[in-house]
């Protein structure tokens, strides 16, 4: 419904998707482009406009860039923005719950300004202190993931093996340092030498490895945890958990996060060493975050204060405005980044 | 230490592993050998002398038969007696908990006689209105393994879908039973049309099928699960694991009590659809029985009275006399059992 009087309007820059995605997305699969957005959320309408500060670069949007039957997670529009979890500030509210000037976390647009319609789960930000765009890695969805998947299913006890996978990324990087903290031993792997060292020199982890330079993981992790793992966080799947399975200790819990290694490919790759999960009475568990956040203010009460005393570090890779949104989400397909991806909407 | 006055020797028939097995166990790989045995327990020995009744044929005894570097049960001696679960009954005691008439179940020999020195998991048998081969299935081991990854790891609730695999075997049988007596909707699948007979007609299952005629296991499992498997209870891993994997639903539980259709394999058949455990919440969790005979008490209680009133049924391939006890070990990896196999070491 029109109201009367003056519309505003502003220009937005939108990242677009072109077309589904079949298996590696390119670059190319999305592409700026510049449209108009009223900035007045219609009296009764429920929604909120607002001014998108940071988005964040998540492994799940891959599969909203494909046209997948059944999925936990729709799929994108060709022609439309992209969407995904990012900081905003409310310009406009016909919402009861937020006003003006207010700084929210949830979904919303790879777009400069977006209209959130759907407000169930966007969180009002109270808590300014730290960065914002930690909203959208260790304060948003990724450090409720590593809060979630390590202490809700993994139940660690002091002097406890850890193993993480992709263990510099957005979660991994967490849940390395949640473990230290709980006083477990904790080997954390990654994609190149430097995350390595970041792993090893900033975040803790008694041990890491380059997964690129070990050609035979179980032989490695071996090596690394002679006794065997109590607890492995799985971000990639494939390969490496196939070796985690052979390494396990008895009672240890898994906890699938995310197959990042195998969503790139055709065919996902074969598992054979499932028969230990039996003989090591291995529970193992995938989760999807979403189900946990009637936890998040538990979560804030412990981690606001750790990252105020920095007991808990984060590291960020911070992409500069929306023109390179696009690179970055490809790249953390390839590991790319180093630490959590984000795109800040407006160079600052 | 020789005590005096006269020993009673008795004459012992033996069934004797030959020589480790490599991969499928033949009839050959054993013999029956006799020897003799004093049927005395030497006082302050803390041992038992015991007259086996029943042996118990149990999938995990393969592990045994073979030299496995790192196993959670040890192999069995080439040239020595197999051991397995039992029922026997007390000639001599020399352990304080036990004496002469005691009827128990445990780990005892395949022979006519044994000397038990390992007592900790040894039950004694308080109730004996109902079959006492029924300690080596129904009310032992297979029992416990069936209530323990149903109820305990399984946490089933009234008209979620359940899926049973080796459904007609030892531990089958009774999860769809008890799946039905929770008000659940349960299939099983079986290796021929006899045993889908039974599932349907003697136990109750809503459907079951002949797995060796089912060319597409999870085409199967979508027409008789349309709306996807809660509870799976797997005995076979492998092909139907993985076909499984991708019929779950949200917040699936599955419950791995052993992989018997990869234990004739050189190489464990890979599983490829790991990843919808992510997607789909599942928790996956294997287990070994011994870890809970604390809840024996428990299950005997829930378990008695449903067995005097018909509600639950077992049904058992007895095997007649140490003689049989090679083929009817050997026949359960082929499937040539018709339930729960059990050796009766006399003639009855």
């Amino acid at each position: 419904m029109e109201t009367g009087g003056m519309i505003d309007e502003a220009s937005n820059m939108k990242v677009i998707l072109k077309n589904y995605v079949s298996v590696s997305p390119q670059e190319t699969d999305m592409h700026l482009t510049a449209g108009t957005i009223k900035l007045k959320a219609p009296t009764g309408s429920n929604t909120l406009v607002v001014k998108n500060l940071f988005l964040s670069c998540d492994p799940y949007m891959l599969f909203k860039m494909m046209k997948l039957e059944s999925h936990y997670t729709q799929s994108y529009t060709p022609g439309s923005p992209i969407t995904g979890y990012g900081v905003a500030k409310v310009l406009d509210s016909a919402h009861p719950d937020f006003e003006k000037d207010d700084l929210v976390w949830g979904i919303t647009g790879w777009e400069e300004y977006s209209v959130i319609t759907e407000t169930n789960h966007l969180f009002k930000i109270q808590h300014t202190d730290v960065p914002l765009s930690y909203y959208a890695g260790i304060l948003g969805m990724p450090g409720m993931t590593a809060y979630v998947g390590f202490y809700e299913l993994c139940c660690p006890k002091k002097g406890e093996n850890v193993f993480v996978s992709a263990a510099s990324g957005a979660v991994g990087q967490l849940v390395g340092q949640f473990a230290k903290l709980e006083g477990c031993y904790v080997v954390g792997s990654a994609g190149s030498n430097e995350k390595v060292d970041l792993l090893k020199n900033k975040f803790g982890f008694d041990e890491a490895f380059n997964y690129k330079e070990e050609p035979d993981f179980s032989a490695t992790l071996k090596r690394l945890f002679p006794q065997g793992i109590d607890i492995y966080f799985d971000n990639v799947g494939g390969k490496m958990l196939d070796a985690v399975l052979l390494n396990m200790r008895v009672h240890g819990r898994i906890a699938l996060c995310g197959m990042i290694s195998q969503y790139n490919l055709e065919q996902p790759e074969g598992l054979r060493n499932l028969t230990t999960i039996v003989s090591k009475q291995v529970r193992m568990q995938g989760y999807l975050v979403f189900d946990y956040y009637h936890l998040y203010p538990n979560y804030l009460q412990m981690i606001l204060p750790k990252i105020r005393q920095t007991q808990v570090l984060y590291v960020e890779d911070i992409a500069d405005g929306l023109e390179n949104a696009a690179a970055a989400l490809v790249g953390i397909f390839s590991g790319r980044n180093i630490g959590k991806q984000v795109v800040a909407v407006d160079c600052l």
